[in-house]
C-alpha cells in the first residue's frame, strides 16, 4: 500500500512523477600532505576561487532581486583576502588544494557561527561557497539542482535563492521540501512560477531517487508508491483541472454578482503581458525595489519615471497600485540604511527608513506622479510598513505634496489593523499584507523553519485583524485590499472577502484557481464562512470548518438537484 | 535663562547636582616601531589579556542576569586564539603591543560588521575589549563610569550592562542618556533601582562636566543651568514627594476601596526582604532565567527547588507567580537553543523552546511543585511567549500532569491577546508583558535606538489588546495582571486597572509611586480614563488626554471644595 506524507501544500495543482534528489554535499578532504608545490597547489585555488567567484557574480546579474544580493556576497565571500591569506598559509604548511579550503573556510565559518544570531545564516553561506571551489577544484559537480532529461518532482531539504536561480523549470513536475512553510523561498517561486508544491514534509528525506510520488497540493499530501488506481484518479484530477481553469476567464465575480477583482502582485513591469494574459484585473502590488537593488546609489528620477510609464502603459485603463521602496536591515540597500540591526524585521524598515532617508520617498513620489500624468491608468500609491495614524498622515500630506492623487497604506503591523479606523480618516485605502500581518501577530519568524508552524494567515487572531480592517473600510467607505500570499488561497480568498476585502492581489499564477473558488459563493455565504473561521481556535480549525462547512453545503445542494430530478 | 531638554522620563523623581559624563574612548595607539623585542610586547599583552579576561569573567560571576552573558562572551573574545594568532604575527613584525592588540581586533571588528545584521552589535562587543586591553596595557582607565567623590548626575550615549554592572549608586543622583527608550538597558536599571531618569535625550551628548541640571523623570525633561527659583522648586518637589511616599503605606486599594494587589517582579529570590520592605503584597513575575544562565547545563531539580523554597518561604501566606524559564537564541543557554536566528526575538524562545526541550519544562515543574507542597505561599505558574490556543492547553495540562496547581499564560504577543476568551477557557490566569506585547504589536524591536519612538504602553493599540484581556478575564472569572514595565508608570497603571487589569506587578522600587497614584482614583474613573485613551490617535495623544482630564478633575476638585468653604 502506497504512504502518504502531509505537509503544507502551494495553491491547487497535482502531480504525478519521479523523485530527483537535490545532490549531497561533499566528502570532507582527506588530510594527506598534497604531492604538488605549494606554489602549484596556490594556484589551483586561485583559478578555483576566481572561477567560483565569476560564477556567482554573474548568477547575481542574470537573476535580480534579492536572489542577487545573496549571490553577490557569496562571491564576495570567496575572494576575501583574510581567508585567503589563511589558506595561503595552510599549503605553505604542505596541504592539498582541497584541504587548505576546506580547513579555512571552517576556521572562519566557526568564527562567525560561535558569535550567534544572524551570523549562523553567513556560517552557512560560507559553507556553501567552501563546496563550491571544493567541487571546482576535484572537478565534481557543485551541490544543487540535479540534471536529468525526463521531468522529475525535485526533493530536497530546502531551497535557497543560489539553488533555484537556475532551476530549468520545464523539467521540474513538482516541488517537495521537508522544511519551509508557506512563506519559505520554495513556496513563493512555486507560487510564482505555478509549480505544484508541499512543504515542510515530515519523512520527504527518505526519498530516494526513481521513487514514484503523486504530490497533491490541494491537500497537502504526497502519496509515494501509488497504486494503478491512484495514478489514475491523479492523471483524472489533473486533466479536470486543467478544463476548469480553461474554462473560468472574465473578472472576479461572486455567485450574487457581486464583483471582486482580482489583481496581480509584480516586482517589475515586465510581467505586465503575462498578469493581463492570466486575467489580471489591474495590478494590487507593485514592488519597486528592484530598481534600487542593482545599485549602490538610488536611481534618478528620469531612471524610476520610465519604469512606471513602461507599467502604466500597459495597465492603461485599469487600477495600479505602487508601493514604495519597502527596504531595511533585511533588505540593505547602502544609501539607505547601513545600521546592524539584532532584529531587522523588527527595525528601520519600509516607511521608517524612508522617513530617516526622505530625499528618497520624495523622488520616487516625484517620478510616480509625472508617470501618472503622461499615462491613463489609475494609479495609486502605499507606504509599507505603516504602525501608527502619525505615520499615515505623514505619508499621505507627503504624498499629496509631490503630486500623487490616491494615497494609501499597506496594514501589515498589528497596531495598524487595530487602529484602522482611524487611520482610513487620512488614507484613501488599505491594502492588507497578510505574511508580515501573520508574522507580527504571532511573533513568529516567517523564514524561520522551526517556528513555521505558526506562520499560518488562517489563524483566526490573523483573520480578526483583517476583519478589523474591513469594517473600518466598509465603515469609511473606502476600498481594502489584500495582497499577501493569503489572497492565492483558493478557499482562504473567500473567507477575506467575507471579512471585508473589496479587492485581492496575487501572483499572476494563483488568478484562475481563485477566480473559479470565488464564483461559487455569495457575500452572504462568504461572510458565514468568515465567521466560522474566526470563531475557531487555530488555523488548522478554521480551515477545517470552513472546508467541513463548504462540502456539508455541496453535499446538500447534490441531493437537492437529485431530489429535484426524481420529482 | 536655562535651557530644557525634553526625553522620556522612567518614573516620577526629581534630582539635581551636576553633570558627569562617561569618560572618551582612548585615542589611536600610534604606529611606531617598539623599542621592546617582540617576546617582551607578546608578554605584556598575554599579562593584560588575561587580566582583563580574567575582569570580565569575575564581573559576571557577580552580577548574574543578562549582563552576565555579555561579560562572559566578551572575556571568550578577549582570549579567542585566531585573534591571538593575528596579533601574535604583528608584534613579529615589530609593532608595540597597544598598536598589534589595536589592529588585530580591527581586523575581526571589520569582518564581522561586513556581515551585518546581529554581528555589528558583537563587533562592538569586541571594540569594548580591545578598548580594555589598550587601557590595561597603557594604564590608563578604561572607558566606563567615571570615579568622583562627590555624588552626580551621569549622563552618557547610553549605558551598556559592563558600565553599570560596577556603578556605585550611591554616588548617582540621576540618568541621563542621549539614546534609548522606556525598555533600554538604562530605563530598566533605573527603575529597578528607583534612580531618577530621563532617557533619549536630544542634546544630551552636548552637555559638559560639571553643569548644573535638573532631572524631571514626571515631565520627562532636564533642566539645563537652572536659575535660584527653578532650584527652590525642584528641591520642595523633591521634598514634598519623600513625605508622600512615606505616608502611602498597606495594600493597594482604589478611592472606592476596590483592592488591586500591588505585586513585585523579582529576578531571584535574593530580592524578597527588599520587596517586602517596599511594600509588595506577593510576586506578579519570578523570573527562572538567573537559575539557568550560569551554567552550560540545566540545573538539577534540587538546586532549582531549594531556590524556589526559599522564594516561597520568604512570601509565605501571599501569591507568588512564577514564570518557567524564557530562553531563545536572543537568550542562548547552550543546553536549550544552539540555533543561529535572523530574528531572535521572532524564533524558537520561550514556552517555544521549552516544548523542543521539554525534558527542561518537566524538571522545573517538578521542582516547583514540590517546593509548593512544603511552603505556604500560593503559588501560581506560567509560561512566557504563549502565542495560541494550543499551546495553551499544552502548558496546563503538562503544568497539571506534574502537580502544578494553579497554571496559566503571559500574553505578550498580539494573537493572544486578540484569542483570550479561548486561550481564558483553559489557562487559570493571565498576566501581560507590556513590554513585549508593545514591541509586536508596533513591529519595533524594543532595543533598537532607531525605532524606540515607538516602544510605548500609551499607544491604543496596545491599550486595546490589554482590554481585549481584562474583559475577557472579566466574563470568564479569571484574574488578569499586568507585570511589564507599563505597571510601574503611576498613570498608566490608572488606566491599565480601567482595562480590567487585576492586579499590578512591577519592580519593587516603583510600588509605592503607584500605590499614591492609584488611591486617587475610582474604578469608575478609572474606566472613564481607560476609555479617554482608547480613543486616542497615539501613544503621545493618549497621555495627554488622561493627563488634561485629572488635572480638569483636580481643577474642579479645588474649586468645588473652595466654593464649599465659601459658603
Amino acid at each position: 500500500m502506497a504512504t502518504t506524507l502531509a505537509g503544507a501544500g502551494i495553491g491547487q495543482g497535482v502531480a504525478y512523477g519521479r523523485v530527483l534528489r537535490m545532490s549531497d554535499p561533499l566528502p570532507e578532504p582527506p588530510d594527506e600532505p598534497s604531492t604538488l608545490s605549494p606554489d602549484d597547489e596556490r594556484a589551483r585555488v586561485v583559478v578555483a576561487v576566481t572561477a567560483v567567484a565569476a560564477d556567482l557574480r554573474s548568477r547575481a546579474e542574470r537573476v535580480g532581486g534579492t536572489a542577487a544580493e545573496v549571490l553577490e556576497a557569496q562571491s564576495m565571500m570567496a575572494e576575501d583576502s583574510t581567508l585567503a591569506d589563511d589558506i595561503g598559509e595552510r599549503l605553505a604548511s604542505g596541504k592539498t588544494a582541497e584541504r587548505a579550503v576546506f580547513e579555512g573556510f571552517a576556521v572562519f565559518r566557526d568564527l562567525l557561527a560561535e558569535l550567534g544570531g544572524y551570523m549562523g545564516e553567513r556560517a552557512s553561506d560560507l559553507d556553501d561557497v567552501a563546496q563550491r571551489v571544493i567541487a571546482s577544484l576535484s572537478g565534481r559537480q557543485a551541490p544543487g539542482i540535479p540534471d536529468s532529461e525526463a521531468p522529475f518532482v525535485l526533493v530536497a531539504h530546502d531551497l535557497a535563492p543560489a539553488d533555484t536561480a537556475f532551476l530549468d523549470l520545464g523539467k521540474v513536475l513538482a516541488l517537495v521540501t521537508s522544511e519551509g512553510g508557506p512563506t519559505s523561498h520554495t513556496a513563493i517561486l512555486a507560487r510564482e512560477k505555478s509549480i505544484v508544491a508541499v512543504v515542510g514534509v515530515a519523512g520527504a528525506d527518505a526519498l530516494a531517487d526513481g521513487t514514484e510520488v503523486i504530490v497533491d497540493a490541494a491537500n497537502g499530501r504526497v502519496t509515494v508508491g501509488p497504486d494503478v488506481a491512484e495514478k489514475a484518479e491523479a492523471e483524472r484530477r489533473i486533466a479536470e483541472r486543467a478544463a476548469a481553469l480553461q474554462g473560468g476567464t472574465g473578472p472576479g465575480t461572486l455567485a450574487d454578482g457581486t464583483r471582486v477583482p482580482l489583481l496581480a502582485n509584480l516586482g517589475s513591469a515586465e510581467g505586465a503581458t503575462a498578469a493581463l494574459a492570466a486575467g489580471a484585473e489591474g495590478v494590487g502590488l507593485f514592488r519597486t525595489e528592484f530598481l534600487f537593488l542593482d545599485q549602490r546609489m538610488a536611481p534618478t528620477v528620469e531612471q524610476q519615471k520610465a519604469h512606471y510609464v513602461a507599467l502604466l502603459t500597459a495597465f492603461a485603463g485599469r487600477k495600479v497600485v505602487v508601493r514604495v521602496l519597502d527596504a531595511g536591515a533585511d533588505k540593505p540597500l547602502e544609501f539607505l540604511n547601513d545600521a546592524h540591526e539584532e532584529n531587522p524585521a523588527l527595525g528601520l524598515r519600509g516607511l521608517r527608513a524612508l522617513r530617516a532617508s526622505e530625499d528618497i520617498l520624495r523622488e520616487q513620489l516625484t517620478a510616480l506622479a509625472e508617470a501618472d500624468s503622461e499615462t491613463d491608468a489609475d494609479l495609486w500609491v502605499m507606504a509599507p510598513m505603516v504602525s501608527t495614524v502619525e505615520e499615515t498622515e505623514y505619508f499621505v500630506r507627503t504624498a499629496a505634496e509631490f503630486g500623487v492623487k490616491t494615497a494609501g497604506v499597506m496594514v501589515e503591523v498589528p497596531s495598524a489593523a487595530l487602529l484602522a479606523d482611524r487611520i482610513l480618516k487620512h488614507a484613501a485605502f488599505a491594502s492588507i499584507g497578510t505574511n508580515d500581518l501573520t508574522q507580527y501577530t504571532l511573533a513568529a519568524d516567517r523564514l524561520l523553519g522551526s517556528v513555521a508552524g505558526f506562520q499560518d494567515p488562517w489563524h483566526p487572531a490573523v483573520l480578526r485583524l483583517i476583519g478589523d480592517v474591513g469594517s473600518a473600510g466598509a465603515a469609511a467607505g473606502k476600498p481594502v485590499g489584500v495582497c499577501g500570499e493569503a489572497a492565492a488561497d483558493p478557499l482562504l480568498a473567500v473567507v477575506l472577502i467575507g471579512l471585508g476585502a473589496t479587492t485581492l492581489s496575487m501572483s499572476p499564477a494563483a488568478i484562475a484557481d481563485v477566480r473559479v473558488s470565488i464564483a461559487r459563493f455569495t457575500l452572504d455565504q462568504a461572510r458565514s464562512l468568515a465567521e466560522l473561521a474566526l470563531a475557531a481556535d487555530g488555523a488548522a480549525e478554521a480551515r477545517d470548518a470552513v472546508r467541513a462547512a463548504i462540502s456539508e453545503a455541496l453535499n446538500h445542494n447534490h441531493d437537492q438537484s437529485r431530489n429535484e430530478a426524481d420529482q
